[in-house]
């Protein structure tokens, strides 16, 4: 099942007193961002975005009922994790209900009328700055200024009209502010996927997905990740993904972020849960949820 | 022993046709940058700072020998892992030949008469600004600007003399650049440690070290990460730190990175060593050598 027909899904149920009104989901970017275009796909058309303007403020927006749902990145193909959102993850206690995986296309965008040539600055997330070096590398003495938002980026080209910028974003944000895309698909490489999403607050919903979330910190003592590890393996549980963080205060020790290949809500899961919680400091179940 | 010992003993053996020549370290930062303040405790005061203005420049000029060595971070205790150098260790053949541990104090600095409620803009890298929030949310209406570095913030500062702007770096950047620390220890949490890597070229150099850094691809089938972690495990070996980074162009597949608490030229590291050769599809050691 799908991330969307999901979340549609557990939407429509359970919600009836909301009848007709939109569902309001917080993002961090602007309009057209690729946050958006995920959380279109999640919660369809009819959805309202509210604007958030950092991803810990879509946590908060959620939390305090501002917003029924988060859409946040976590993981770029290329880039690879997005840290901060792993930290909001582990700090906060919002519920993973869903995840999508979008392909990154970065078009070149200015104002109508202003050619390739008239281009002199270039502004855009660091990180899409950084996906599109050789398109940048060949346009000589080209500025690159880092803009907080891809489709921010977008938005202030549409409303300074300056004639000698451009902004690298989707062409989604192109359309959102009436730009004009130069040139399309300016990426490195087109490999370039970014996993998405949705967050929720515990409503005592079903976990019927067939991915699991966890977040969790060991004693600190040898062979204490092997042992943890071992809980999935002894169990046939596939691992999808390993991350190790940082705990906030406590120098160069971890909390390590897993998915694992199977619905927290099947025996192995939970017998394989239940073991590893006699080995944790830590633990939080974050979600589960259908893969993509 | 501690980095800068084992780095100069190395330095001074097999390189006696350098005679009195200052050893010439790759840096990505300016002046003043904390990765200037690691290279001088590596390597001294003798040592000579090649300003490579980028992460990839500081690994290129090592290979072309236009340095001797690179001080890259690679880890902080708030923000995690630099994922570009970790990318870069894994693309380039430098060896790591050794590690520090330097704790981050910021600083909001200015030109000298600029006082602290003067200041409308503060400029300073991403992440600086970041682990300054509580300063910079108790600055009414002040502007965040993002810069490439934080002594870069402050030599621009020095050279611009804006009356009304700060940067964000270390009280050693405020020296270098004959400015004024308005306020020292400006970061939200103290415990702000940043992890650097000296690197060199593979030069036959003997292996004497404590901490082993390896980074390898898996064949993509289940429970394949956990048999890798087992040949460690199986010999007591302690695993310090693990990190995955997605595949560039086949997109959710990793490379892992992996510390390990035991020199490399042990039997028992050679036997872990070579039994993870047979379930990997790609291997490197990165370097051997005294922790921290």
């Amino acid at each position: 099942m799908r991330g969307k027909d999901m979340v549609a899904k557990k939407t429509s149920s359970g919600a009836r007193a909301q009848a007709a009104k939109a569902v309001k989901v917080a993002i961090q970017g602007e309009l057209g961002s690729f946050s958006h275009q995920a959380s279109l796909r999640f919660f369809g058309a009819g959805s309202e975005p509210v604007h958030a303007g950092s991803f810990e403020r879509s946590f908060e927006a959620v939390a305090r009922k501002e917003a029924d749902y988060a859409v946040i990145p976590i993981e770029n193909s290329l880039a690879g994790s997005i840290h901060k959102n792993f930290d909001l993850l582990a700090r906060h206690s919002l519920e993973i209900v869903a995840e999508t995986s979008l392909r990154i296309e970065h078009c070149l965008i200015a104002a109508p009328g202003v050619s390739f040539r008239q281009v002199k600055r270039v502004y855009s997330h660091p990180v899409a700055l950084e996906q599109c070096t050789k398109l940048l590398g060949r346009m000589k003495g080209v500025e690159r200024v880092p803009f907080y938002d891809t489709a921010g980026s977008v938005k202030f080209v549409s409303e300074q009209r300056p004639r000698d910028a451009a902004a690298i974003a989707s062409v989604k944000a192109a359309t959102v502010y009436g730009m004009n895309v130069i040139k399309h698909g300016v990426e490195d490489d087109p490999e370039n996927y970014t996993r998405f999403l949705a967050l929720a607050r515990h409503g005592g919903r079903r976990r019927d997905g067939d991915k699991t979330s966890i977040v969790f910190g060991l004693r600190n003592e040898p062979g204490v990740l092997f042992k943890a590890l071992s809980v999935f393996a002894l169990r046939d549980i596939d691992m999808t993904k390993i991350e190790s963080r940082p705990i906030r205060g406590t120098p160069w020790e971890y909390l390590f972020y897993l998915d694992l290949g199977i619905g927290a809500s099947s025996p192995e899961c939970r017998n394989a849960l239940r073991h590893l919680r006699e080995l944790t400091l830590y633990f939080k179940l974050l979600g589960s949820y259908s893969a993509v």
